[in-house]
C-alpha cells in the first residue's frame, strides 16, 4: 500500500478535495501505474455533474492518462515496471466474443465491475479517511497512483511524451479514429461540433484526404483551430441555412457527416446533409439519458447509413500504437489542442476553464 | 401506333378497366417491348388504394414483368428485338454521378419524369378513349405492348421462362439480393415479415451461408413456405417475446436483421435485436407517410448499424443477370413463390387475392 496524491470526487456538484490516498499494490492480472499527466474530457465532467450513471461516488475520475509502469501483479505477462503506457477505459481482452469477431473495438469483458467503480475481483484499490474511494471508467487517472487491469493498458513507445500523447486515452483517437474508419480519399465530410472530438475529426479526415471538411458549430471562436487542423469550410449553425450550405459546397450532400454534440435534433441534420445512395451518418455525441433520434425510413433505404464509433473504432492495446506513430510522424497535431496546463493541484481550475468554455483541453502534470 | 390489352387504373379505390389502348412506337432511346408475364406486387396495390404519391391516374400499373423487344427507337444500341428483357424500376444509365459512383445502385437520371408518369421527353406513350394514359414506374407491365427507356431494360439469358422470372423485377430480387449484400456466412440472421419480400430474404441468406435464419410474423401460415426455404426457426410476433426469443437463439443478439413490414416499432425491434458491435439492421419496408423510426444513439454508437436497401442494391442491367442465373442453377426458387397464375383478364381477381391474404404471389400472363 503506497500513498498517493489524487483529486477525489466525493459526491456531484461539488469540487474535487486534493489530498493524499492509499493505494493497494495490484492483484493477480493487475498493474500499478504512475501516472505522468492526464487531459480533462467532458466525460469526467459528467460524473462531476451527477449525470454519469457509472460513476459511484467517491470516486477517483480521470480517465485520459498517461504514464510508467511501476508494478505488475501476479500472471501478468504482457507488461513490466518502466514500460510507458495508456490506460484504456475500452479493454482489449482478446479472447471474448467481441475481441475474437474481429469486427468491432468492444470488449465488454470487464464492463460490468468497470460501472461499478471496482477492480474485476469486485473491489477498489484506493482508500481514503479509512474508507474505500470507487475506480472511475477503469482508469482513474486523478491519482499519482492507480491500478490497472493488464488488459486496460496499451504499452507505447518510450519516446513519446507523456504530457501529450496522455490525449489518446480519449478524445484525439475518438476522432481521428472515426475519421481514419469511414472517411475516403476526395469525400466531402461534415463535423457538426467542434469540440475536442470533432477538431480530431477534421485532422483525421485531412490525413484521410477528405475534399471539403465542413465544421458546423454555434460558436464562430472554434473554427480558428480547426481551421489549422484541416477545416475549408465553416457554417454557423445558428443561421439556420445548414443543409442548403452544406448542400451548396457537396455538390448534393455529403458523403461522411459526424454528430459530436449529442444533441437528437443535430443527430437528425447530420443524417439529412448525407448524400443519397451512400451518405454515412456516424454519431458519436451523448445523448440525454432516453433522448431518441427520429430517422425518415425512407433517408435510409435510399441508401443512407446511420453508424456509431465508439473510441474511434481503434483497438485499444493493438491499435492506439498506430495512432501515437501518427502524431510522433507529424501527421496529427495534439500539441496545438492542449490550450492549458496546470501542475495536478489545480485540477479544479482546469474544469472550471472547461465549463467556461475558455480552454479546448486542459493537461494536469505531476510534478 | 399499335394497339394493346391493358389493365387501366383510372382513379384510386377502383377495380382496373380491361380494354384496348394505343402505344405509341418507340422514341429516341426508347425500347418497344412485348409483356409476356407481370407479377402483381404491393406497390402496384398501394397506387390501387391511392396513397403512391409517384402515381398519376389514369395510369397503366405493373413493374414485375418479363417480355420480348419488338422495336427500338433511333440511337438504342444494347438491344435489338427478339431480346428478352425485364424492365427496371430503377434504372442504370452508367454516366450519372450515382452510377459512377459504384456505391450504390441508385440511378435517379430519370426519376423526376418516373415520378410524373411520363416518359423522359415529358409524354405518354399510352392514350385511351382519346386521352393520355400515364406510366407508372417507368415500367407499365400491365399492359401487353408497352415502351420502355433502354437504361431501364435488362437483357437477360433466353433459356429463362418468362413467366417466372418476372418476380426478378422486384420482390425476388429485392429479398436475395438484400441478403447477398449484408449476410456473412455463418450469421445470424433475423427477417421480420415473412412476405414477399421476406420469404426471399430467407433463400438468399441461406444461399449466404447463415447459421440462424429467423422468421418474425403474427401469422404462423406464413411459416411454411419460409421454411422450405430455409428459415430455421419461427418467432410469433404476437406472443410479445419477441427479443427475448431471438436473443435465445442468436447469443446475443442477430448479426443482420431485416425489416420487411413498414411498420416503424417493428423497425425499432430490428434494431434492438441486433447485436452490441456490428448488428446490422436493414430497412425495406416502406413506412406510412412521415413516419419515423426512433433510434437511441447509444444502440449506434455501441456498434450497431441502421442501413437500407433498395431492389436488393442490385444494379438493375449490369448486375440482375446473377440473380437470373442463381434461378437458372437451382440456388433460389422462384416457382414456389408463385401461388396463382392468372390470365391477364383476372387481374382483378388476382388483386382481391392479395388484399384477402390468400396468395403470396400472383401471375398473370398474355395468351
Amino acid at each position: 500500500m503506497i500513498k498517493s496524491l489524487a483529486a477525489i470526487c466525493v459526491a456531484p456538484h461539488l469540487p474535487f478535495v486534493i489530498d493524499e490516498i492509499l493505494v493497494d499494490g495490484p492483484g493477480a492480472g493487475e498493474v500499478l501505474v504512475e501516472i505522468a499527466a492526464s487531459g480533462l474530457c467532458h466525460t469526467d465532467l459528467t460524473a462531476i455533474e451527477g449525470s454519469n450513471s457509472s460513476c459511484v461516488y467517491p470516486a477517483v475520475l480521470g480517465h485520459e492518462g498517461a504514464g510508467r509502469v511501476i508494478e505488475t501483479g501476479p500472471g501478468v505477462s504482457t507488461l513490466r515496471p518502466g514500460d510507458h503506457v495508456i490506460p484504456l477505459y475500452g479493454p482489449e481482452c482478446g479472447v471474448c466474443k467481441m475481441c475474437l469477431s474481429r469486427r468491432t473495438n468492444l470488449c465488454w469483458s470487464i464492463k460490468s465491475t468497470r460501472d461499478r467503480g471496482v477492480m474485476p475481483d469486485g473491489s477498489p484499490r484506493f482508500r481514503w479517511q479509512g474508507e474505500p474511494l470507487h475506480h472511475f471508467m477503469g482508469t482513474s487517472t486523478f491519482s499519482r497512483y492507480t491500478v490497472v487491469p493488464e488488459i486496460a493498458l496499451c504499452r507505447i513507445r518510450e519516446d513519446a511524451p507523456l504530457d501529450t500523447v496522455c490525449l489518446l486515452g480519449c478524445g484525439v483517437t475518438t476522432g481521428v479514429g472515426a475519421a481514419l474508419a469511414d472517411v475516403r480519399e476526395g469525400d466531402n465530410v461534415v463535423v457538426f461540433g467542434l469540440g475536442g472530438i470533432g477538431v480530431n475529426i477534421v485532422q483525421g479526415a485531412r490525413i484521410a484526404g477528405a475534399h471539403a471538411i465542413i465544421g458546423v458549430d454555434l460558436h464562430a471562436s472554434k473554427a480558428q483551430i480547426a481551421r489549422e487542423l484541416g477545416m475549408t469550410h465553416y457554417v454557423d449553425a445558428s443561421a439556420g441555412r445548414v443543409l442548403e450550405e452544406i448542400r451548396d459546397v457537396c455538390d448534393g450532400g455529403a458523403d461522411v457527416a459526424f454528430e459530436c454534440t449529442g444533441h437528437v435534433a443535430v443527430m437528425r441534420q447530420a443524417l439529412d446533409c448525407c448524400h443519397a445512395g451512400w451518405g454515412t451518418c456516424v454519431l458519436l455525441g451523448v445523448e440525454p439519458r432516453d433522448a431518441l433520434m427520429q430517422v425518415p425510413p425512407v433517408a435510409v433505404r435510399y441508401g443512407r447509413t446511420v453508424k456509431g464509433s465508439y473510441f474511434g473504432g481503434v483497438r485499444g492495446r493493438t491499435g492506439l500504437g498506430r495512432i501515437v506513430d501518427l502524431y510522433m510522424d507529424g501527421h496529427i497535431d495534439i500539441d496545438r489542442l492542449v490550450t492549458r496546463r496546470l501542475p495536478f493541484e489545480q485540477i479544479n481550475r482546469g474544469f472550471e476553464l472547461m465549463v467556461s468554455g475558455e480552454s479546448l483541453r486542459s493537461v494536469v502534470s505531476f510534478t
